[in-house]
């Protein structure tokens, strides 16, 4: 079939549709597919409330992979969640706590189909840092506040900055992550207790004191690692298309809840053991309350028995932290969609809807939640559809915050250990650092100096120093642009071109004209110099006066007599205004009209022979002065 | 006369050179026109020892302009540097101090030859803001580390950070210095005194105590201003061609000798009334020590009766001031430099020879120093030839500071308020904002915004908002880039061609993958997505890894059955190996083998008439399968 072609008329309304639309805002594209498009309203509560994209072609199918996702899901983050309570230096209860909220509110907001939210280790590793050695409330009111700013984020469409976050950063900043979580665990592997802060004197610490360690613990975390393993490799298995059917699912089964399977284990081994000697020789999770957290407002301020800490006085002790871990979360979340099929992610909804999660999920006594790459991993693999799994999840840690917290004490804490290594080593990518040692040293360098910074000085410095250092990059690129200077010929007439390679701004301009300059200064003779505009997408004020600057400096490195011609060829109209015009300045639009200025030039500092010339001129329409 | 055309190898020879040498460091142009090229070394000595490029050729005719140029700038700079002494808050003497070491250290090292060194109200302006209320040695070593931080600057080679000042900045911070300075200066033309810091609350003050005010201080004040307007007025007609010569030199020296004149003559009426009554009813100038300066290395702590500071503690107190000084001192040379006939300035060679004026000058107590544009305007009047004139300069103010020291006391204060009021009155530009509001709204915006927040909140605060506006504008390019996207046909065969305007780097990507994505949502057949390298400059591996994402996207856009083609069109062969390959992504150097491609998609896609197109297809080389 020949589809009938389009006018002219047609194609040029089309193209200039296609122009115009990516202009309007950040819509899902699902949304659009849609015939008749829908009103802007509807796309508006569409693209606020995924919900309603996906809910009205929901089907049984799809609810049962939900199903059995939500179930899977809801195992792995519950001793996920009591590890990074631990991590975070909270109470395993707050934890779970962090885990029903988030999904609940992530199933009606949430655009990111695999983004399950809860507790991470990166976020409590980070947020540790800011709440550590104070009051608990400190972590309740930096979840509030992380989405306080998520949200106000979101309403300004502060989405954009994170587009300044390259790719070697994100990965050298996750591999720098996995490294540290990776260190904080081993002491608890080794049943040494510290509170140290910085890698390098964690591990100065860890090494004094490594004949404290304590073996039970050693030995429960070390069987618990490859336990993990090994129930991971089945996963291989569960692909393996040779395999019989029943195996292959018996095989995914084992291998996506190996988390809740070890937790049981263990936890059911210290059970016994507690119940017939009254004592473990390794170390136990910390007692916590059983009940349903409450919904509360948290308190502006905090009031402990020691001393009352104003609003102002929190803002001042978390410091940056309200800023830090907002991003920090956004950055999962925005990684993870940039890996599911659909590949855009709308960072202002992801913000609203993280932001939400946090702000509710302060009221029931929630750590700093976000998405997690561990998460995202099993819901593809259960093959998750739509997040309708959150719910089910949500009702499974609610179930469980309910009825199973006094036995959370039974879980050894080196299992739990155990479990966020293992998860947060599918983190740890050096492949990458090697491709772009080999591509892209320049990107190399990034990845190595986030790395570096982020294990060294914490990884929130890391960060932001390589954001500040990949903006300076870019601010140079406006400084130093591509610029091709060369003689060039039309005619027989020689003339330098010059050719920016994109806008010229402020930072640009003397770069520019000292490569005229000297071009000039290299081309013994005087020679037209034309400004190839064809690549310039934008000018301004400051790059316009300096346009207009070399002219006269060109009229000056020329002697008294005649001046060297700057020819602006197919500079933009509403630019040229911007340009002072001078004596020796010309725009032109068109190569004719290059060639006829280049010809008045040769003739008048009399590098072309005459009469060889003079009916090229002639039918160019100049009156030649012949005496 | 026709010059004999070059070979075709030669010409590339020279652009190859043209495109090369430009690429060498920032040699002034000068010294590359003499035959044969100097030596590295020799060039290297010219560069940073000025002196040699013009002292060769150095003959009487310079020699007198020089002279004239020398005097004349010395009698102005007498009056100026006390005002500016005055206005920094220090005793008179110390504003000579600063107008005698700095000019014969630019003799040497100085590459602009129309910059004076001396003290700048502008430079006083900000200055006094770090030493106010602190003893008087904070303001010897500001201008010892502000000389330390250029020259590491220098060094550094950090000039081109100047570069990310755009015009607009410049001029917006000039003006609000100008009305900075005015408002200082009121009060002491009203004879009221005050210190209070800020504009606004400056203002205040002054309303509502401007019952105190001094009638005889204000007509002095006013009748100063009067003169060196009057004076001023006569530069006109030095200028006019029908007056006689005799005339038109009179009125040229008389007007460019306006400061030291209203000086002399307000010295001598405080002189004779001191005499006469015993009394004047105007303040007159500071009392000051009649003496020349000894040359001292400054100590780096600060010992006073009340209190001794250390290094640290000196560097806590002048804070920012040490960064702040050395720029604003260095922007106004750089300013100036544009203003020249050469045009082009060599930031860094500036940095280190100002930065020795600064490090020397503080040896002899002298207050931070740069070029002025008064000055400038004096010595382009006086036809100034070479820095030679500096010398004469030298000389006159080191013999004012040996002699004339104690009649610095009869100097009204009034009158030096005058004197920078006149001086300072040039910088206001209102004409360019008007101008930027009517072609470059964007560039009214910036100005508009350092204007107001120069005078509102401090000059320094000003120019660091403004740097940072223009810089995060710069990134917002890199992150919104220019990108046509439109649907193209070739032979028939319709495609979605995007042109990216410049290089596409890490903030872009995700931009771009967007806009590909609407256009092939919006063009309903499936249709091949070409992209167009010829104008990108520069690709990062974040954007790279877009790119193959992008192909990815095609794919799951279309149906099952078939994907949707990326080709990739004049790629640079470097950036091409960044890519990741996939089985929909191709590249291609040449339109045929666009079109190759294209008609391969056309006939799987079924969109070509088969037998209209069957002979075309042949021509290519394609077997098409005729079942």
């Amino acid at each position: 079939m020949y589809p009938q072609l389009e006018t002219e008329a047609e194609q040029q309304k089309k193209a200039t549709i296609v122009r115009l639309l990516p202009k309007s805002d950040n819509n899902g594209t699902e949304t659009e597919r849609k015939d008749p498009p829908p009103s802007k309203w509807k796309r508006r509560v569409l693209r606020h409330v995924p919900m309603f994209q996906w809910l009205p072609a929901y089907n049984m199918e799809w609810g049962i992979d939900d199903f059995i996702s939500g179930i899977t899901l809801g195992l792995t983050i519950i001793p996920e969640s009591i590890a990074c309570a631990l991590l975070a230096g909270l109470p395993a209860r707050y934890g779970l706590c962090s885990a029903f909220i988030g999904p609940l509110i992530y199933l009606i907001f949430g655009s990111i189909d695999k983004v399950i939210i809860g507790p991470t280790s990166l976020v409590a590793l980070v947020s540790v840092q800011f709440t550590v050695g104070r009051p608990i409330e400190f972590a309740f009111l930096l979840t509030f506040l992380s989405g306080i700013v998520q949200i106000i984020m979101g309403t300004l469409k502060m989405g954009f900055i994170f587009e300044f976050i390259s790719m070697p950063v994100i990965k050298a900043f996750s591999s720098a992550t996995a490294i540290l979580v990776i260190e904080s665990q081993l002491k608890v592997l080794l049943g040494i207790k510290y509170l140290v802060a910085g890698l390098l004197s964690s591990v100065k610490t860890l090494s004094s004191r490594i004949d404290e360690a304590n073996i039970a613990d050693l030995i429960m975390g070390t069987c618990a690692i490859v336990f993990l393993l090994l129930l991971e490799l089945l996963e291989r298995v569960s692909r393996n298309e040779k395999r019989g059917k029943l195996l292959r699912i018996c095989c995914r089964y084992l291998s996506t809840s190996r988390n809740t399977l070890i937790v049981l284990i263990a936890g059911i081994v210290s059970f016994i053991w507690l119940g017939q000697t009254g004592q473990v020789p390794y170390s136990l999770g910390k007692s916590a309350l059983s009940s349903l957290p409450n919904f509360t407002v948290p308190s502006l301020s905090i009031e402990t028995p020691e001393r009352t800490y104003s609003f102002w006085e929190v803002l001042k002790e978390l410091n940056i932290g309200i800023i830090v871990i907002p991003i920090v979360g956004i950055l999962t979340n925005i990684s993870i969609g940039k890996l599911t099929p659909k590949g855009l992610v709308d960072t202002n909804q992801e913000l609203l809807t993280v932001g939400l999660c946090n702000m509710f999920g302060s009221c029931v006594q929630a750590m700093p939640s976000s998405g997690a790459f561990t998460r995202y991993a099993i819901s593809t693999a259960c093959g998750l559809k739509t997040p309708m799994a959150n719910l089910y999840l949500g009702i499974i840690v609610l179930l469980a915050l309910s009825y199973l917290s006094p036995y959370f004490n039974y879980i050894p804490e080196a299992t739990l250990a155990a479990i966020l290594i293992c998860s947060i080593f599918t983190l740890l990518d050096f492949k990458l650092p090697l491709r772009l040692w080999r591509e892209s040293k320049r990107d190399f360098g990034i990845w190595l100096l986030c790395f570096c910074v982020c294990v060294l000085f914490g990884v929130e410095v890391g960060l932001f120093v390589s954001i500040i250092v990949t903006a300076l990059h870019l601010l140079f690129l406006w400084a130093r642009p591509e610029i091709h200077v060369k003689i060039q010929e039309l005619d027989d007439m020689q003339y330098i071109c010059v050719t920016p390679g994109n806008g010229i701004y402020f930072p640009a301009i003397n770069y520019l004209r000292e490569r005229v300059l000297k071009a000039c200064t290299q081309a013994d003779f005087k020679i037209t110099v034309v400004i190839d505009g064809h690549r310039i997408t934008g000018l301004d004020y400051t790059a316009a006066q300096g346009i207009s600057k070399l002219s006269s400096d060109l009229c000056r490195q020329a002697d008294a007599s005649s001046s060297i011609l700057l020819i602006l060829y197919c500079f933009p109209t509403d630019l040229q205004k911007l340009i002072d015009h001078t004596d020796n300045l010309v725009f032109c639009d068109t190569e004719t009209k290059v060639k006829e200025f280049l010809t008045q030039e040769s003739l008048r500092n009399g590098f072309i022979n005459l009469k060889e010339h003079i009916r090229a001129s002639i039918d160019l329409g100049y009156k030649i002065d012949m005496e």
